[in-house]
């Protein structure tokens, strides 16, 4: 049986006959946002409406919404229903497939998911603030390639073999270093497991904890859809910790055997986690037994004041820190590491070593020669002082052009929260800013269950090109002028 | 209850105390073989003398025994007990960790499993004839860097965000053109799903076919044990296919979903599977919707006469290719890339993107220049006659100085069978050949079940760099006359 559900922009063919009309449902839905058949923002009809459209039983509807939701395709909003989630990957990982089409026909190869994310591609808006992104035009690739060159040259033949499902000794030696003194992280090369970014890691961690009986774990209520993906994945529940001007409220974590949180800069809305909730997650840690994940996913980046040394410090045998070059160099990279209490350290690396034997020899070696030679930390100082020059550009002409708009989150990171005056709908203010061209994103998008706060944008800064940013943020500063005026 | 089993060489420490015996036992003994305190080769004593000594159940022991052979870290031999198997990492895998030590102690960072496997870290022997791993010293390594430096300078910057997890377009186009050429591969660039190496690939389609609900895949008797791990990582039952001279005996995979096979040039044995027996692998596959996943590890590398084709040509919906670069450039670039029936593509791209979101996009443009320059095709014909005149000379010199040896497997690929005169025990050949400063397995090594077949070596005569081939072909043709004297 084929329905079809039909809305003003798309219509939606569902195949949902057959005994599994929920599954069927999902995987529609799900292919219909993977797709772009269904636009971010989009306001799906109330589960009785659709329901009643296909002829199938509104509960059906309701429990696929339910799980799309927690898998971050969907977003429920408080008191407006459900609408379609914005692209899946920003922090640290990336979307599902794009669209893979049937036998023989190539698809638009060109316009996969990372061109959703950027605009760069076709039929995107032509400028782009969205969260999760450094600026890819800045990167260093003269510097990456000369590191490369001296990598390779230098390496014996048997680094280009088997190894350490950990990773090389090169690059965990200079991570060790780099983390110790830029993060305070403590940490020793035998602790570290290098993976293919953020979002290995904690598939990895998540395997690792269903492989020892954890049922749930316990994550901020606003962040990244794809990480909900992941604990679904491995069948773990999420326990949503509201966030509030300290970060996480840890109270919700007390029966979960593992806490996943952004503390030096909490994604997307940007407070550091308060110290008395830093001593409070080390508390319970001890106290329980539980494990911290702490996501530090832009620590790097810090404007106004020194930045928050790492939480794994506190208590290095109950924090797992999670460090990426995403952000600080590239996500097309893929490069990430875990620094990891003893007792999880074999645990991990066993589950490495079954996932792909080991991240890319040669993408280890030239890291570690980057960052042996400086290179590393040059980059992330000027990429800093590019970013914090964008930052007070944005905070001036936001004053200036809109004053009702309330900037906050902007004391670190690639990204600000600006809080739109009550009664602005985030889906009107993001359909004006794309009909003037510009990508920027609602701060329900990153609501993991109903969005329960205020209406807002989150304007990730550091994406654009340079040339391009002052275009964005005029395009940026005369929708949120329009909306107020 | 801390247990003590010592042997002339190994002092072993079994924690056996509690309720979970059994998984303690397994746990220790997996310890003891990733740490080289078992060393491969090492014959255990008998289930009843060590549960003996250790005051547990007979069961509880060979039931530990049973499932460390299942995994590939022991190896059962017919009439003759379980002996600890060869380092794990052969065709496209590595192993588990390395020894992670405890808070603050680094642990011999150099002396990985990739030393173990090569020998050329501290404490292997000096010369090294495993099969497995290329020439790692004829790696081209200005070629390479010339491609990386042309890739990233022409890439755009998106090319350096988050892609499609199927991986770069320009890498799946070059793939395509490459596979159709030079394997006969049915291909479109939009079912070729780029990923870690064969040791990725096939642990994404493990989970694919287990959230499918299979429970079984069958494999061939002789094979890597790794790849035996990831099916039990995965809860799948291997099902043993026995192999002759016309490859995998495919009767015994009626009842599976799934078979693993090595067509062109079965590992480690060296047959290719028979023109019978392929058409039978595909009327298996259309008859009951079962799916064969071909293992074309070293398909480049044919020395009398053409090329096999893909299997995969027979029947594109019914057969996942899986071809690598670990074999033809270096293992520790982690590229490899599977070719889906159009019902697979879409479940195995989600689950690379939860897996890792893609593999570098950096090492996916260096590979799709390196292939559409005409390098890669240049490095593979230059390493396929160095690799022939290689096995030349191994042919030769077995023939004048041990006669008595069969030599099998020689028409393909990058290492050999020989056949030792019945009465000769693989242990004691492989020990006096390690008393000469050789690293080579016995042909137990690689049984997933029992080894059934007559006593043999499998040498792997590419590894070694070119200087070092003589001295190890000399030092095998001593070791084989003494063990024939």
């Amino acid at each position: 049986m084929r329905k079809t559900w039909a809305t003003s922009s798309v219509d939606l063919h569902l195949d949902v006959a057959g005994p599994r009309v929920r599954a069927g449902l999902e995987a529609a839905l799900r292919d219909a946002v993977r797709t772009g058949r269904l636009a971010a923002g989009t306001r799906l009809p109330s589960s009785r409406a659709l329901a009643a459209d296909l002829g199938i039983a509104r509960n059906t509807v309701a429990e696929a919404f339910g799980q799309l939701v927690a898998e971050g395709w969907l977003t429920a909003r408080q008191g407006s229903g459900t609408e379609v989630a914005g692209p899946p990957p920003v922090v640290g990982a990336a979307p599902a497939a794009g669209p893979p089409s049937g036998a023989g026909a190539e698809p638009n190869d060109d316009a996969g998911p990372a061109d959703a994310l950027t605009g760069i591609g076709r039929g995107g808006p032509r400028y782009q603030l969205r969260a999760g992104l450094p600026d890819l035009s800045s990167f260093p690739r003269s510097a990456w390639l000369a590191a490369a060159r001296r990598a390779l040259n230098a390496a014996p033949a048997l680094a280009l073999a088997y190894g350490d499902p950990r990773g090389r000794p090169e690059l965990r030696r200079a991570l060790a270093e780099y983390l110790a003194r830029a993060r305070g992280v403590r940490v020793s090369p035998d602790r570290i497991v290098v993976c293919n970014g953020f979002t290995q890691g904690l598939a990895l961690l998540c395997q690792v904890l269903a492989d020892r009986g954890a049922a749930a774990v316990a994550v901020e209520a606003y962040g990244l859809g794809v990480s909900m993906a992941t604990l679904a994945a491995h069948r773990l529940t999420p326990a949503l910790l509201p966030v509030d001007g300290g970060g996480a409220v840890l109270e919700g974590a007390a029966d979960v055997p593992a806490m996943l949180l952004t503390p030096a800069h909490q994604f997307p809305l940007g407070p550091a986690l308060a110290a008395r909730r830093r001593a409070q997650a080390i508390r319970w840690a001890a106290a329980t037994g539980g494990l911290v994940i702490e996501d530090d996913y832009d620590g790097e980046f810090r404007y106004d004041r020194q930045p928050v040394g790492a939480l794994q410090a506190l208590a290095p045998e109950h924090v797992v820190y999670a460090g990426t070059a995403s952000k600080t160099l590239a996500p097309g990279l893929r490069l990430g590491w875990l620094v990891l209490p003893a007792r999880l350290v074999r645990d991990v690396a066993d589950a490495k070593a079954l996932a792909d034997a080991q991240t890319s020899s040669f993408e280890q070696l030239t890291l570690a020669e980057f960052i042996g030679s400086g290179g590393y930390d040059r980059h992330i100082r000027r990429s800093r002082l590019g970013y914090r020059r964008r930052r007070d550009r944005l905070v001036a002409e936001l004053a200036r052009r809109a004053p009702g708009v309330r900037l906050t989150g902007i004391a670190a990171g690639l990204h600000a929260v600006a809080e739109l005056p009550a009664g602005l709908s985030e889906q009107d203010v993001t359909e004006r800013a794309a009909r003037r061209g510009l990508g920027v994103e609602g701060l329900g998008s990153y609501a993991r269950g109903g969005h329960t706060r205020g209406p807002a944008l989150v304007i990730g800064y550091a994406a654009p090109p340079e040339h391009a940013f002052t275009g964005a943020l005029a395009r940026l500063c005369a929708t949120l002028a329009d909306s107020e005026g």
